[in-house]
């Protein structure tokens, strides 16, 4: 696991406020944000509810909204979760060199699939994030399932 | 590694057929079908260059052409080449038991960590799909690199 520095606390404001808007709009709680540096490239929330299409994670659904950039070189992935192995294989394959994420108390994820391929995986641990996700996760357990790949 | 049934050879015709409309439309030559016996479920082709999306491999395009169908259980993912990390992640992450590919000639991409994970991969070792490829990858080696994440 890596460090995190100040400014990834500010960057991840963005992620969170993207879930929040999930939320708000009848979705799952997950939001994500791809910056280089202090410079916001795009962000994106689940969308699975909204647009009822089950590829559109937080990241993934980022990563569609950031466009095509070329190289991620320098980049980094901000998601109030640990991301799961379709979002994991995105951020591997794409050579998204680093990651950090709000909790991975409501779900681990593919933490340590991405460490084995070089991304450094910074954990916040942030109480906002694990409770916003695991009230949703109680109150939607079939919701969660799905998305999960657990029906 | 899993062994075709004649079944595999007429399914992977639609995977073709979508490669085909993606190179005939200024794109990565790259299509999927998912399957469950014989019920096709849904098809789809690489968009990186049609829709400008990073995110819609021939995989994920189909994935969401197939759209919220719960659980992927007895599905067969069938795809013209192996599938990379974010496209193994996704098969990994949703339970698709089984893939077959039209050839892994082209490129490596995610068997071994898809087989690591449950998945049974099933290579049909067809000249016809790394033909196609390895012509395009050949004349068009910058828009590969960044299909791939090797820019």
């Amino acid at each position: 696991m890596g460090n995190p520095t100040p400014q990834d606390f500010v960057n991840m404001r963005v992620a969170i406020e993207e879930a929040e808007e999930s939320l708000r709009t009848g979705g799952i709680p997950i939001g994500a944000a791809l910056f280089r540096g202090t410079e916001l490239l795009g962000k994106g929330h689940n969308q699975r509810v909204q647009l009822e299409n089950p590829i559109l994670h937080g990241e993934t659904d980022c990563l569609q909204n950031v466009g095509r950039i070329g190289s991620y070189r320098g980049t980094t992935m901000y998601s109030t979760l640990m991301p799961c192995f379709m979002c994991g294989g995105t951020i591997v394959q794409f050579r998204i060199p680093r990651l950090v994420v709000g909790e991975a108390r409501s779900f681990p994820g593919s933490g340590e699939f991405m460490e084995s391929h070089g991304v450094e995986v910074v954990d916040l641990g942030m109480e906002k994030c694990s409770s916003m996700m695991s009230r949703f996760i109680e109150e939607h357990p079939q919701l969660w399932a799905e998305d999960i790949g657990e029906l």
